[in-house]
């Protein structure tokens, strides 16, 4: 069997704050760092062995992945970075308070935002410090395809060559790889392998630091899918993101 | 002008334990992963862009990577790890303490065990658990190019195909890069760029967690080379490190 383990990040400063985050580069809490390397604890514990990791350009996956790597003593893994991995961009409204931003715009705008499919919130302008035209970290990458702005089936477009051109010829190569990354990108991993609709994906609730696991055959044929870890608490994690999305 | 960051790992638990560490993956202590994080800090406040990595496949130099990484809030860069930057192999006495080692074998034989340029520990035999032809993380490795014991100066040979074939090239496409490793693959690299003899390499001591910037001009002739920071601390730490390799 093949396997790929698809992990989202811990709990960041922001999740704390009830900021809108996106592309915004922040850090893990303490107890996002602790939650991390559990999963990493776990994963060794049941004996999985991954050959090649991938992770995104924001420090809150690259962290959670070193904290699984040190937890299951593989920190010699070969990780590759990619920003097609990052969370869907918030645009403009990276930053601002939840609770703000449904005060001003609205609780029906801003659940079209966070959980529609297609509807992108205000895109962020070139001149925009929070552009990423303008942060060095993406200078490689063409600009136009750099988002000011997206709405899921965006993030998942963008997502899609790293899906085919990277991730899968991988798993074709390794009998097991990790992908380190976030709730909307992961998504559309998600999506793609079990055949969700746009229906489905939006539903589906990835909870946080828990080792999602997706067994093939050897031609690639998805064999099943699983949490890994104590079921109950997994199904509670996953109620609890399923309210913040819930909460303005 | 391009620049080179090397930096030795900052202290590991075996340095405290006074044990022969080599090749064995050891963790950072408490400490070791400040004086990382501080170093980073340094490259930060004095402006430094690395825009590629290097590390060894031991522990205690990934996460002092790591470390430098998030304090300087560059955690995106490639990062590409190569055995060929370990630690020098101590062979059979990995994991013996230097002091019962002393004993056992006289003062002078474990220092020139230690500190001469070409006599070899005792070889790891291949059915030794400590062998790296038994540790899956090696697999890749042709089995005959993978050290039982090194003296200094195999260290030094199988870390120049990483030199040559990946460093200075890396060097040649990037303004600045890092190379985060050991003390003895370290100073491989600092002997061939200084043009140092077998004497005064052997003489020749690292700080730990201490930024030393080489400049090149762009056709990659070395201009200065300094350490980062507080040089009166510096002083002191190199002096430490002296002592350390004196104490039996």
């Amino acid at each position: 069997m093949k396997k790929l383990i698809l992990i989202r990040h811990g709990e960041s400063e922001w999740n704390k704050l009830n900021l809108f985050t996106g592309w915004t580069d922040v850090d893990l809490t303490a107890h996002g760092v602790e939650e991390a390397y559990e999963a990493g604890k776990l994963l060794k514990k049941e004996g999985f062995r991954p050959e090649k990791c991938y992770t995104s350009y924001l420090k809150r996956a690259v962290k959670t992945l070193n904290q699984v790597l040190d937890a299951m003593d593989m920190d010699y893994l070969p990780v590759e970075k990619s920003w097609r991995l990052n969370e869907k961009s918030y645009g403009a409204i990276q930053g601002l308070n939840k609770a703000d931003t449904a005060a001003k715009y609205g609780d029906e705008q801003v659940l079209l935002w966070r959980r529609s499919f297609d509807v992108q919130p205000p895109a962020l302008t070139p001149d925009d410090p929070r552009d990423p035209t303008n942060d060095p970290r993406y200078a490689e990458v063409p600009a136009d395809e750099l988002p000011h702005t997206e709405a899921l089936c965006d993030a998942i477009a963008r997502l899609m060559p790293f899906y085919n051109g990277t991730m899968m010829p991988a798993l074709k190569e390794h009998d097991c790889i990790i992908v380190a990354a976030h709730g909307n990108s992961l998504r559309g991993i998600v999506k793609e392998l079990k055949g969700m609709t746009n229906e489905e994906i939006i539903k589906f609730n990835i909870p946080t630091a828990v080792p999602y696991i997706f067994e093939f055959s050897d031609d690639l044929k998805l064999q099943k899918d699983y949490y890994l870890g104590d079921q109950e608490e997994i199904r509670k994690k996953i109620e609890g993101v399923a309210n913040q999305a819930k909460k303005k």
